[in-house]
């Protein structure tokens, strides 16, 4: 069985009928849908794929602006670490990631081995999203702190890449990042700023998964074999 | 000469030719508008009715999307307090406000006697801005505040009335605040918080007028006579 199905065998144990579940985006997630989909569980999901691909499987899916509980959720990143701090920059999405995460009992990111960090490296960038009249003060307030700036486009449209909210991201890469708390906090409380796909303080738990096994962790445990 | 006239006209005085002025919404910055139309200036804005008004008096208005920096900026307030905390919750713009504010130099509100307290009294509610998809998760979090929110909607439109950014807008009374600076923090840690109608450490100035004169104030300064 090909790792990221294995990883997705596992997350679904956890999913009990009655449930109302978080579902991410990528690969991961739509083996977990998969295995969940004839449980009798609602779902709310960030990503327009998933809800799509729920749908098509017979889930109910429910419009997060009226929900305000979760009971469990999964998700990828692109980075985690051991203190459960994780970026999740590559999809774009990370807004209502963390909105959904918000609302979530447990909030857990599925990985394979090799997103995992001790420390988060920031080998992606830390993803801002600005609204559109923010654009330019933003830009000078992050280079200020001297992160390095790339607007986040699309190879078939000109101009901005929109959020699905309707704003521009930001892609910015740190060198060196001290305080990873203060750095988010810093960038949360810049009039103009959304969100970011840093997630300090927001993951309850990982599952990982390498050529031994299938592992856990929980916010200040070790990890432990499913 | 009524009183928010003289204000503007004081107001006006510290309007230079080549600055990059922003000119917040309502009927002083109206009467400033008159004042310096043939100054030569440029002008940002977050109240569309300001631009209008501004382009029609023949002043040119930059998109603020691609301005980061602002020489002065005026604009007006519910209640404002002696340490230069505000609160600018009724003209449901105060996204656009704080953004122009953080990029302006000086950022002076011009308010008559009955907006001033001591510390801030909560009359008004402090607005906080939500991404529609936020919006039971952050009503349900705001409440555990103690929040008490009331949805701003419009008489003449069913359901939400929107922000510029295509956001939801939340009343909220609270009762008794003790701490506004992390009241603020709270609020805009939250995910799905855009913003808040709570100025804290924005303004730099204020220019008071009432019947015995026009007095300015700055940041840990006393009123002085104009």
């Amino acid at each position: 069985m090909i790792m990221k199905k294995k990883c997705a065998l596992y997350a679904s144990k956890l999913v009990k009928d009655g449930m109302v579940v978080g579902l991410g985006g990528g690969s991961t997630i739509s083996y977990l849908i998969d295995y969940v989909k004839d449980k009798d569980i609602k779902v709310v999901s960030p990503s327009s794929k998933t809800v799509l691909l729920a749908q098509k499987m017979g889930l109910t899916v429910l419009n997060t602006q009226y929900v305000d509980h979760v009971d469990i959720a999964f998700d990828g990143c692109d980075e985690v670490d051991s203190h459960l701090n994780a970026l999740k920059s590559g999809g774009g999405i990370h807004t209502q990631e963390k909105i959904i995460a918000s609302m979530a009992g447990e909030y857990i990111v599925l990985v394979d081995e090799s997103k995992f960090h001790e420390t988060l490296a920031f080998k992606v960038p830390v993803v801002v999203e600005v609204l559109p009249k923010a654009y330019s003060i933003v830009k000078k307030k992050i280079e200020k702190l001297n992160g390095n700036i790339e607007l986040r486009t699309a190879s078939n449209k000109d101009g901005f890449l929109m959020s699905d909210e309707g704003n521009i991201l930001l892609d910015v890469y740190f060198d060196g990042v001290q305080d990873i708390r203060l750095l988010n906090q810093t960038l949360l409380m810049m009039p103009g700023v959304v969100d970011t796909s840093l997630f300090v303080d927001i993951l309850t738990g990982m599952i990982l998964v390498n050529d031994k096994g299938v592992f856990k962790k929980e916010r200040n445990g070790e990890f432990y074999a499913l």
